[in-house]
Formats: structure tokens, sequence, C-alpha cells
């Protein structure tokens, strides 16, 4: 095991080593999202789960980071706020890096191996801004040479959330962006939407915001109905005039601070607007047709329609828990289509759904280890 | 006349002045656009012009400069760079400062003065990147004091450019983005579209190269029905993968370059796609929904929406000149509803627009000059 810097994060290790002799084995579940980076450590306690009432094994631990793209912030500071966010949860957890067994960490934008462009495309959305493989190079920098690593795209830790780590189902996520992701239990995948604002996310967070703002500049010009939405978003954000809704899209082009304003649409469908109430509505079928792409193109559905697969509702926009509950509107417009569809919204966060995804990968080993056992 | 710096731009004026002594006077035309600023020169000749039948005054010499957005280049280059583009049209012209009578600027986002918050918002978008009274104070530095000056939005500029500088009637562009710009000849102004991507400028040329980016994500999630844009567009860019796309829209966020997909889309319409068919549909339907939202405020067309009114016609998607002709079924889309418009396609560039302004203004000055005197 190497410690090529800064060794002092893991100095905590020689005053706890003692106790850790005959000991617990270790998950660490890692999350590096666009504003902060959380470790969870989880112990693998072995018991057959059931993935549709999930109740996950104890979290120890929990740390959490500021978003470290080394992009931004330079490799070196990059890989110590990785180690340092590890260090902690292994350090509250009373523990140290002998007792892990797997590393696993979510990062956004990383996909498939078999489409490495699109993983190099993606890069610059990485929290950690490294590339896979040069993470997994830093882990095992890290770590004991029989540590198993995992590096996952958010949205399988997403949908492992929701599933107690098991890979099969379908996740949809709205938040800023949107996007539907499904997986087989023999193996398969497909995505649906996750394409950005500019290539038609319309059911994400943004979508619905930048249709609000458009709805109520047509109003301005005459191009459209008059709306409830132009009062309350220029009071939201204090302006007089539409025409300073241009300006306020120019100065900032993040989507996230776009996408705040997705409370104000709710509020004017529930107070009966008709115009924010056909944004809601649009968004609602954009966020079901993806999900029936994905249960569609990888056949979740079974060959009648009605086999039951769970799907896995992730994000504020799915969360909102409103009267208008757009979340809850999604979920009976696929019901229509299948019947078997079991709705599931994640008790833990995606930190934990990445340790799941390692944790359900050893559970399962273990048993076909012990079945062929058993056979011989 | 102040000539605060660099006074060796206007060294050739000593060369010319001889000649210069009785002499003909002069409009310089500036067009600021985002990639190049244009200055022509032009005299003023004193006839009545047709406003429906433009032959404007003869343009005496053109020059052309880089985009000078003091933001990126520095205050010092970018006055340098505004005043050498004049001085070189002044030397072309065989002319000195002394001749010139008139200067008009057309610069994007400079809007009317009643709107001093949405003159600052877009003033990163000028290609001087100078808000409109400093211009105006760096052109009073290097003028005579006898020269007026004008500095006006680039859409007036392009009305101008159709009308021979009488501001009345309506200017439709589209080119990277779209707006609709309406003036009366009591003075009233209104605008349509315009504000940008995020909210929904979908007649531009941005906005159906994303409706059509869009198409191929949808066609290829099975969110929508198959397109030949998939192939065409992958073909362009020389992708194999509708999710290679993705990655192309995320490393280069400009507009113009999404912008230049807009013949593969023609080019697929034409050839009897239905997809690219729709969305070319839905761009004449915003196109002249902006328009008819301008008139209609402004009642260009009167009170029984037959009075006469020019429309000009600016932009790379109206002046495809292609079989499916983006601009005609914009015209034959208003014409339903307004029998009286006239269209016009500009035969002159934005920069004799500019300098048409103020000459359509000197001229007019003039002729009620005359008129007073007679009726005195």
């Amino acid at each position: 095991m190497k410690r090529y810097r800064n060794g002092e994060i893991w100095d905590f290790e020689q005053e706890v080593s003692g106790e850790m002799g005959g000991g617990q084995k270790l998950i660490l579940g890692l999350d590096g999202g666009t504003t902060n980076t959380v470790c969870i450590c989880m112990p693998i306690i072995p018991f057959t789960p059931n993935h549709h009432s999930p109740d996950p094994p104890p979290v120890y631990a929990r740390a959490v980071a500021g978003c470290s793209n080394h992009n931004s912030v330079g490799e070196i500071a990059a890989r110590e706020t990785l180690e340092q966010v590890m260090a902690e949860a292994l350090s509250k957890s009373g523990s140290t890096r002998t007792a892990v067994r797997a590393v696993c960490l979510a990062v956004s934008g990383v996909n498939h191996p078999t489409d490495q462009q699109r993983i190099l495309d993606w890069l610059s959305f990485c929290c950690f801004g490294f590339d896979p493989v040069h993470l997994l190079s830093i882990l095992r920098d890290i770590f004991p040479s029989d540590v198993e690593f995992f590096v996952e795209n958010d949205s399988v830790a997403a949908l492992a959330s929701g599933t107690m780590g098991k890979l099969h189902g379908c996740v949809l996520i709205s938040g800023t962006g949107t996007i539907a992701y499904g997986y087989t239990e023999d193996g398969r995948e497909a995505r649906a939407s996750g394409a950005g604002p500019i290539l038609g996310d319309w059911g994400s967070g943004y979508g619905i915001a930048a249709k609000a703002l458009t709805a109520v500049i047509r109003a301005s010009d005459g191009r459209g109905p008059q709306t409830m939405l132009t009062r309350t978003i220029l009071h939201e954000l204090q302006y007089s005039s539409p025409d300073e809704l241009i300006g306020w899209t120019y100065a900032d082009p993040s989507w996230a601070r776009i996408a705040t304003l997705v409370p104000v649409v709710i509020s004017c469908a529930e107070a009966g607007d008709q115009v924010a109430n056909d944004i809601l509505i649009h968004a609602v079928k954009e966020l079901a047709s993806s999900v029936k792409a994905v249960v569609h193109r990888l056949g979740l559905c079974g060959k009648d329609g009605n086999d039951t697969f769970p799907l896995v509702m992730v994000g504020g926009v799915l969360e909102a828990n409103r009267r208008w509950d757009i979340g809850k509107e999604v979920i009976s417009c696929i019901a229509k289509d299948f019947p078997g569809m079991l709705p599931i919204r994640p008790k833990v966060e995606p930190a934990v759904g990445a340790a799941l995804l390692a944790w359900n990968y050893i559970i399962e080993q273990s048993r076909q280890d012990h079945s062929e056992a058993d056979y011989n």
C-alpha cells in the first residue's frame, strides 16, 4: 500500500488499529455530486434483502466534503479531498482501511465502458474531474490490494438506492436535469433523456422553469396568453418588467439557478393558472415517456406488459410533495401502460445507493460461492 | 477636436485635406456585429427617396475590422479598432473628418433609452462592449463638434437597410437568433422574440437546429419517430452514434455553431422527412407570430387590418433561397392576416442601413427647414 503524500490524513489509523483485529468488514459509498462529495461507511451484514421493501444495512458514519473537480481546484487538491472524505468516514466509524472490503463511487456522467467517447465528453461534469480509469488508480494507491472498487454512473447509484443495490428496474431522476435509466437482471441497460437542456430534457426542473419564463415573454410580446406566471416570477426575482428576465437569463447560464423557479410554477398551477398547468402536464408526459421508452427497450414489463419491475423516483421535481404532485402524476401516467410497475421513493441518499451496489454484489458473490460449495 | 492618442491613425488627412475644400458632406455607417465591425462611407445626396423601391445613395468606401469588444481586448484596443475602421473608410473615400456630417453606429443589444436596465444587461453583447453613452463620448472626442451621432440597435439598422432609412414598418431577423422589431411614423416601437435561446426563440437558426438535434435524441431513445435527420446530422458532424451529440452540444455552448445545422434540416425536409418538415413549419409559425404580435401592438396594419407597411426580412434563415423557402412561407403566413404587408429583402448590408438612418434623418430635417422657409 503506497502512501504517496499527505500521509497525515491517515494518522488516525494508528490510534484505532488495535481495536479492529477480528472484525467487521466495511463498504465505502461515495457520491460525487455537483456541489459536494458525500462518503458513507456501511458494514457488510449478510442477510437476504427484500428488494421491494428496502431496509438497508445501517450507516456507521457519514462525511461530506466540498465538490472537488480537479479541473477547477487542481489534481492534488482533488485527490486530497477524495482521500479526506473517506478517511473521515472511516475515522468516525472507529475503523481503518484494513477493514474496507469495497469502495463504490457514483459520479455524474460516467457511463457504461462501451461508451468511451461519451465518458470523455462528460468528464468535465464528474465532480472529481478524473476519468474513471484514473479514479481507480488513485483508489488502488490508497487502499490495500484486496479491496474491490466500483465506479458507477450516479443514475445507477440512484437506482440502487431504491432497490437495495440490485440492478434491476428503472430509475427516473428529475432535479435540475432529468434522465431515465434502466437495467435488466441479465445486465442490459438503456437510457432516455439525460441529454441536457439543448437536447430537449423538458421534464427537468430546468425545462419546466425555462418553459415558464418563455410563457412570460410570450405573454408580454403578445404571442401567448396572459398568465399568473408573469406576476409571480417577477415578484420572486424582484423585477418589474418581463424584459428584465432576458438580462437575468443571460447574466448566469447556470441551469440550476433557472430550475429554482419550479416551485413558483407549481404554485401558479395550484392556483388555477392554465399556462402553468399546461407546462406541468407537458413535463409529466415527457417524464413518463422517458420511462416508457426505457421499459419498452429493455422489455422490463415482459411480453404481455404486466411484469413487475421497480421504478425508483429521485430528485426535487418528483419529490416536491405538493398538492400538484408531479411524481404522483408521472406514476399514474406510467401505470396505465405498465400495471406491474412498483414505484419506489428511496429512503436513503445516493452515497448509500453506491455502497448498496457494492454490498449487493458482494452478498450475491458469497451466496453463489455457498451454493457452489453446497453443490460440491 | 481632441486627438487624445494614436494621432497617427489620422495622419492620412494631411495628404487629402487640400482636395476637400468645397465639398461633399458624408455619413459614416457602422455595424458592430458579433464577429466583425463594418464601416461604410456614404455621401449626403438630397433626393426624395422611394421607401419601397430602395436604391440608396452610393457607398464611397467600405472598411472591415475584427470584433472589438473591450471586455475581451481591453478598452484602448477597442477604441483603436473603432477609430481605425472609420479612418480607413474615410481614407478610401479620399476624404477627412471635416467632411463628416453624421456617424451612425448599429450595435447589437442597444435598446430604447427608456429601457436602461436592459441596455446594461445586454452590454456584454455589444460588439464594442461600450455602453451607448460611453460610445458617444468616444465619438465626440474623435470628430469635429458639429458632427451628429446616432447609436442604434442593430434591428433598427436592419429595418433601415430595407426602408431607405425610414423608421416605419417591421423588421424580422432570423439568423442564429431571431427578433421582430417594429416602428411607427409617430415614434412608437415594439419588439417580439429576441429574448435568447432559453426564452423560446424557436424561429431562430439555433431554435431550428436544437429541435432537430432533439428529434435525433428522441428517435434514438425511442421517445419519438425515426427521422432522416439522424443519418444526415451524424454524417454532417462525422459521428456514428446519437449519444455523441450530447458531448458535441456540451463541448461548445456557442449558439452559432448549433445554428450551422439549419441547411441539413432544410435538406431533410426537402427530401420528404416529416420530422424535419414539422420543425420548419413550427419555425415559420413562430416567426410569423412574432411579426403579427408587433404589427398588432403598433397598429401598423391600421384599424381594418389592410394598411400598407413594409416588412423587412433579414438573416440566413430567411434568405436561404432553398426549395423549402422559410422566408417565403413566413411571408405567406403573415399576408393572410395583413394583405397590406410589403415584404422587402434589403439589397444593402446593415452598416449601410445605419448610414441610411442618419441620412434619412438629415434629409427629413432639411426638408422641414425648407418647408418652414417656404411658409415664412
